[in-house]
């Protein structure tokens, strides 16, 4: 048998011009921003117009712990999307941008796959509307504005060796991580080492992913901390000067851009934090339009549920004041099998042992997304070797918890593969079951709320941290950030800081390596083990066979 | 009296749809690709269909050594389209993109002034259409590969001492000139100096400047030398095997920008070279898609006739086969007196002298223009302080040298201030009287080439260069660079390379510091005197004051 490549499917779609899709939803002409004739930017004073509107309801799509056999959350998102109009729900999709470096790496397309897809995928993965690019020179430009400041007599007494606002570049360069600038003599300033970060791990980044609107954005921009002077005070991004410039060249990213599915379903594409040491979901600005113009927005949140919803919930709904009504949880047999010890090589067999065994991973994450009273369903991602036997053991698995588990068959077959679940979705949310709770609340110390995402999410024993650790949150809390959430970076592969401990681990605990302010974020990060913010090209780069073939197209992206 | 400023009167201007704009000139709306409502790309597919079609008259404005009392050259190619226009004539205006990094500095808007202006001007000193941005992806994934390849091993075996591509950043960042990266042990790869350029001045800028189209273009990247061997042997781009990629990051980037003036006129703005180590003219493949579109196309070239013209015709007319068929010659009345010796504080007090004595600037350049070939007419471009005397001393002084001086007001009254200029340059230019040549063949040796430069167009006795710049020189003849052109890099503010010297200098030498091979761009760059590729940003850098205004406008950035 063979099947269509993602690419394929993608250049068959049948694009409607972006006006008519905008036009369906609502939005007049002279209010979308069109970037070629199937991308657009919302207005912002259009957005402003809807302030008064009901919001529709929120469904969050999130998965098991990744293995390498591959979930489908995206393509789950875009396929309940579609199978929510399919059943004749006004319905909007909600996901995020991708990052350009990767790319050239050798991780895939972040549009989706198979009959589930947002169109033009070629222009996701690459320069899209230029938003990435927007927020790579905003923040360098407060980067060069600090040297900047150096130079010319450092009146803000600038401790150059604290200074904390890096560099960014959209690429996989393991050579800028570490670096020293400034070399070669009196006119290039102070020699002094810093490095690169990825721009989606820029706090510029997770900033414009929770600002409500441009002065939301300044405000915030002015608060991040970029430096300390030798007695450690924090300079601000405010002190030097360079918030207003940076909205200004945040002003059009800031704004969401609208695509479409490949069956012409609206889908807003904004934003794409860093899920570990950021929150990892798309913009509040486009999800709260999305809300307002539709009566089901699907969107998803980055890795599995310890961390995607987790932050979407602790992080994302508690700020930007809104509430899911239904999850989603995305899992596959594949998944279940090597999540019960199977290798990648032998998943084409049945093993319905394999499957009953790995199970207790999702067993976990329904419990937890229950805890934060918002009901749950399970939607298999289907694949073709996946047998009935197996299918019927995580569903035997699933009623056990108290949940149900659908088969989506989107990849193959669109909507046509997701009725079941939309359905599902529909009823569920509809019933007003859901009576969403952060899970803890603003005023906990800072180390507790650590504890408690560990111990309620992650079913670990303890915390441990060094005193120094202790002393930088305390210190945070009587400097004012004591009401932050708590944005953790661990391992997206197991529960524990252990990325080879699968299933649903107990007994373990969680060590705390370093802990970091992202006050314009309005987050602490939490660091738990090596968590890498410039990832390296592989030995032969996909880049090598990235080409425009003679057809026209652009080869070997995907 | 009180005037209007460029932002004000930009806010004021009544934009058609840019799909108007482009229908007018006969391109259909599925071949125009909008960002906005006021900008779009023209699709490749379009220009291929105007390849059988007669080309306009070209019409290049260029102007006297700069002085810091301004010329205002992109003010008069604009306010000169107009005119065209305004007698009746189908006119199309063809200038450059804005960099990015200056305007946090201190430069201004690049888009005209006064009632010349392009718009929207506040996006194109802002992202634009992100082709500045595809140009730094590009260039700064060539770099990470480079380092890549020498991370896993190194087969080309590249001496990392001799790697000559730096990165590049759209930035005033003075740190970034110098730097050491791949800091921080075994994973981050080997350490290096190196540095970063602001993106005006990559390489890949000058390419997509002058390539023809995407196939030109990927073969333009391959050529680029990035690296030498212990022994000395180039690497190419190619074998990085970049090209493909870099190609198809540029390919939007490829196609020419249309916008429009205040009064609704066609105007390309597409590509940015920097004007001392590249040619410094907007792209070739939107001149080329503009004579196919407009019976007279006006465009310009960067700094003073003596490098921008000289360059105009020596390197993008050679290569792109096109040819000027008249040259208008900006100069203002206060550069003439600065050029006489008046300060700049003086320049509103009548000083015939001074004009007089300042003229022979301008008789060189008139003279040096007609050495090509070609006809030209000097517009004066007017300030409300010049008196009449004044302007009589110019117009006497430019009829000596068997030239017309015609005073342009168009900064204060739009095409109704070109209106003879216009008349002027069409006589000139439908006169045929033009019969451009380059001012040297291919095969002369390349050290002649620079000789013929110093001596007929900078007056110059003679050039000074080490033996071992005129060994590398030699070298590059017999690696086949023999036939390439001549890419002068002095500085703008003299026929000579000494700054201070101005009017028409004789009896100067012209020192070579340094060769460079821009092996894809396709000229050999010759150095004379220091040259920056990073700016730095002032003390108080205008991005201090640029912000969001309370009326939701940009403020501060002109």
């Amino acid at each position: 048998m063979s099947f269509k490549t993602d690419i394929e499917i993608a250049r068959e779609a049948k694009k409607k011009p972006i006006m008519e899709i905008g036009a369906n939803l609502g939005i007049p002409s002279e209010h979308l921003l069109p970037y070629g004739h199937d991308k657009a930017k919302v207005s912002q004073e259009f957005i402003n117009s809807l302030d008064t509107r009901e919001d529709g309801k929120l469904i969050l799509v999130t998965a098991i712990n990744p293995t390498p056999a591959g979930e489908g959350k995206t393509t789950t998102t875009v396929g309940l999307g579609d199978g929510l109009n399919k059943i004749g729900k006004n319905a909007v999709i909600c996901i995020r941008e991708a990052s350009l470096g990767p790319n050239f790496g050798m991780k895939g397309g972040a549009a989706g796959g198979g009959y589930a897809q947002v169109v033009p995928m070629e222009e996701m993965n690459l320069h899209f509307t230029g938003d990435f690019h927007a927020i790579t020179s905003a923040h360098n430009l407060l980067s060069a504005m600090i040297d900047n400041h150096i130079y010319w007599g450092n009146a803000l007494e600038i401790d150059a060796r604290r200074v904390v606002w890096r560099r960014v570049m959209d690429m996989n360069d393991r050579a800028l991580r570490d670096t020293v600038t400034s070399l070669g003599g009196v006119a290039n300033g102070f020699p002094r080492q810093t490095g690169f970060d990825i721009t989606v791990a820029s706090e510029v980044m997770a900033i414009l992913c929770l600002a409500k609107d441009l002065e939301d954005l300044q405000s915030r921009l002015g608060d991040i901390v970029v430096a300390y002077t030798r007695e450690r005070t924090p300079i601000y991004c405010r002190d030097i000067k360079a918030d207003g410039a940076m909205t200004v060249l945040l002003k059009d990213a800031m704004q969401p851009n609208l695509v479409q599915t490949l069956e012409n379903n609206p889908a807003f594409v904004h934003g794409g934090p860093f899920a570990n040491i950021a929150h990892g979901c798309n913009s509040v600005i486009a999800t709260r339009t999305a809300l307002k113009l539709g009566d089901y927005v699907v969107t998803e949140a980055g890795f599995g549920a310890d961390l995607g919803a987790e932050k979407f919930m602790n992080i994302k709904c508690r700020k930007a004041g809104i509430a899911p009504s239904a999850v989603v949880l995305v899992a596959t047999v594949r998944a279940m099998k090597m999540n019960g010890g199977v290798a990648k090589a032998d998943l084409g067999a049945e093993n319905v042992e394999a499957v009953q065994k790995g199970c207790p991973n999702l067993g976990r994450h329904i419990a937890n997304i229950k805890s934060f009273g918002v009901p749950v369903v399970v939607g298999i991602n289907h694949f073709h070797s996946d047998t009935e036997a197996e299918i019927a053991a995580v569903q035997a698995y699933v009623a056990e918890q108290g949940a149900e588990a659908i088969v989506c068959k989107h990849w193959a077959h669109g909507s046509a593969g997701t009725e079941e679940l939309a359905k599902k979705v529909v009823e569920m949310a509809d019933s007003g079951s859901a009576n969403f709770a952060p899970l803890y609340p603003d005023d906990m110390p800072l180390f507790e709320k650590v504890e408690t995402i560990a111990k309620r999410i992650y079913h670990a024993d303890a915390v441990i941290a060094d005193k120094s650790v202790r002393a930088q949150l305390k210190t945070w809390e009587e400097q004012g950030y004591g009401h932050f959430p708590i944005c953790m970076a661990k391992t997206q592969y197991s529960f524990s800081t252990d990325p080879n401990l699968r299933g649903a681990p107990t007994g373990h605990s969680v060590p705390v390596r370093e802990v970091r302010l992202s006050a314009g974020a309005g987050f602490i990060v939490v660091i738990c083990g090596e968590i890498m913010t410039m990832p390296g090209l592989p030995r032969t780069p996909a880049a090598e066979n990235i080409r425009i073939g003679d057809a026209g197209h652009v080869e070997g992206l995907f």
